[in-house]
């Protein structure tokens, strides 16, 4: 499959005259309608809900586009929890999934009335100390242990993660949280990370709804969803088939008609907390060549560096490239593509066949829609990009400045050379 | 060999009486006594000059004590400029070694006076256009290409590095740059990070000594100076041998004598790069204990995370850590010490016997000087912590405020939203 980049060399050509390279772009017409196919699939489901994963991508324009599509948010810190505040999001339209929490984080979620979802049976005792009380709807993350296998190899080791309760901690939590007031309960597990494959989510959902029914069964507690977390991928390689939405959907209805109907659980409803399913395409980070180095390889420097996009450098993780204006020209060429951190990893491709590149190309950079700025550092004291919005009407909109000195050196607000600073920044 | 905290358990319970953990502590008279003996090490070359790697560590008041020992500053960035500028760094006090780099960066170095060094032939052309000339000084980064080894089986691969230009490449450099006004030549190589072993340096020198004869002769330029670079590292296991830095002045000094002197080129001055060797063991993250978790494996959760600290969730890199108040009770527990991002590598230790923790502990985490704090990220909208100064006298200085939900939400001052963000940081 080819991948296309959803703007042209035109559109980044205008672009660049208000918001020069390197940036983010998201596609909000990409974004909406595959939250409208997600909502689509699961439309069997009356409760069903998605839960972004603000981690993902929190930037608060993003939220509000998916929360207009009937998407609430997944968050997992303080931060999280305000930019959902911020754009309006109410109640159980956020769920909090964290893990190791800071108490003060238990109290704001709480305050907001978001749904918690408790990591660990120590956190029973450790939220209702912190709140002082145990909330009517709660939910409990599973971690099944030993390895987790999908038919096309995919494996995963959640006994060696630190996430989620034993199934035994999880019969007895279930049983303290009942007789501490609880009454709607909900179940959350994450077996697998980035999973192409539309098996998976059937596959998690047939071993928690089983597992649903066993623990009302068992403890009388009333399970009223199931959070399918995340684990759907997206393909960053070009000849990767990606997921099918509507399949997953099919796919996790059959096992809900085979095993909730059944045991009259059918009003039961299912949560998805997607992050890179939701976002990772349809964001692309833009940056252009702006040396080229002929030493034992042929390299292009670019304008964008891992303080941008980590995920090359820290997991070797492809991410396709498309320079633009060049779509149709053959890829004679074989590059490293660097960025200019003084580090080696710093390459967004490595022995790459593309066009030749000339200074002052284009290069679109796909799936970085998700886990790309979000994860962006300042080594080397380098600033993070702007983001901006390609709107449905075709107009760009800024939704994040780029980076300034003076922000990088905020937090020396405390110090008297921060005068100087200021000084020099003022010149 | 005993890796030993340099504050107590009593030190760190006074100290979060105004400043909460997580936070990072230096230990200025280590800071100190180590950089006295680096330049002790090379006092035998008159020009001898250490320029501290400003990435490693980029706080104006840790670069302040090392400017009094007489280090200079080696940056690779706009800010890292304007770090050295504010803290009163001039001219050739600072060096400019960076790769890919923008135009406006050689810019402002060049106002600075600082020491240019090009990491690429094509920069030569570059550089002049970009400012208009060539500089008086100039430095060239040498790649050899190929694979570098030393006796204990340290190896790295220079030729798969992006770094440097090739040696017919510097020959021709050089010659331009003289034509083109240059007068007074350096030669910089980076060939191997974090060496634990006192033959890396010279190594490396006698090869640049080599080299720097050979250009003398053939080009007629005066080569004036020799940039060993950074890569002298530090023991972060307890059992390691660390670094005598007197035996590798000396080692330096035996390839000087054999190969400088009798060329006629005794009055070249020795430079190096060092980061983590001059701050890294003198710098500590400090967290508590603030959760237990007993699933598959044992796990303790501290109130920091990788956002502190990222070595060991990219690299897998090992930190010794010491439960303060515990030192010298048996290791008789098998831990995995997470942080709470939403991300199974956020742990600072896995499967590491330590004293039995209990909630309330704190731990030194070792080593954390270098490429610690100025590696960390905001994954998960979690916040970065403060960094503290153990000054010689034993008080504690505040040397970096810890971030607040503000600064996270900066960049975001150009959305309507902001207005919304801060009536709730406001509340």
């Amino acid at each position: 499959m080819m991948k296309k980049a959803f703007v042209t060399k035109e559109q980044v050509e205008s672009i660049v005259k208000s918001f020069p390279t390197p940036f983010y772009i998201y596609d909000e017409k990409g974004i909406v309608e595959n939250a409208k196919a997600v909502y689509d699939a699961f439309s069997w489901n009356k409760g069903f809900k998605e839960y972004f994963a603000v981690k993902a991508t929190p930037n608060p324009v993003l939220m509000d586009i998916l929360m207009k599509q009937g998407c609430g948010f997944d968050c997992s810190s303080e931060t999280e929890l305000m930019l959902s505040e911020a754009v309006g999001a109410k109640g159980t339209d956020i769920m909090f999934s964290s893990n190791d929490t800071p108490p003060q984080e238990f109290v704001y979620a709480d305050k907001l009335g978001a749904i918690i979802n408790l990591d660990d049976f120590t956190h029973i005792d450790f939220l209702e100390k912190t709140i002082g009380k145990i909330p009517e709807t709660i939910s409990c993350r599973y971690n099944p242990g030993g390895v987790f296998t999908l038919s096309n190899g995919i494996m995963d080791n959640p006994g060696d993660s630190k996430y989620g309760m034993t199934k035994d901690q999880l019969f007895e939590a279930f049983k303290i949280l009942k007789s501490k007031g609880a009454k709607k309960f909900g179940i959350h597990a994450f077996l697998a990370s980035n999973t192409v494959t539309n098996e998976y989510y059937p596959q998690l959902a047939g071993q928690l709804f089983e597992l649903a029914v066993e623990l009302q069964k068992e403890t009388g507690c009333k399970v009223c969803f199931i959070n399918l977390s995340g684990g759907v991928g997206i393909p960053y390689l070009p000849d990767q088939e990606p997921n099918d939405i509507k399949a997953i959907g099919e796919g996790v209805r059959e096992q809900f008609e085979k095993i909730l109907v059944p045991a009259g659980m059918g009003d039961l409803s299912i949560f998805t907390e997607m992050g890179r399913f939701m976002m990772g395409p349809y964001g692309a980070l833009v940056t252009k060549a702006i040396h080229e180095k002929h030493i034992y390889k042929e390299y292009i420097g670019v304008d964008a560096c891992a303080v941008n996009l980590m995920r090359p450098a820290m997991y070797g993780a492809y991410h396709h490239i498309t320079v633009l204006g060049k779509e149709n020209d053959e890829a004679i060429c074989t590059y490293d593509i660097t960025g200019s951190l003084c580090e080696n990893n710093d390459k967004f491709a490595i022995d790459r066949k593309l066009p030749k590149i000339d200074k002052g190309d284009y290069l679109f950079i796909h799936d970085a829609g998700a886990h790309g700025f979000s994860m962006g550092y300042n080594y080397n004291g380098k600033l993070k990009c702007a983001e901006l919005l390609l709107k449905e009407d075709g107009s760009v909109q800024l939704i994040r400045r780029a980076e300034k000195p003076r922000d990088y050196f905020a937090t020396f607000d405390c110090l008297s050379v921060s005068a100087k600073l200021d000084q020099i920044m003022d010149r």
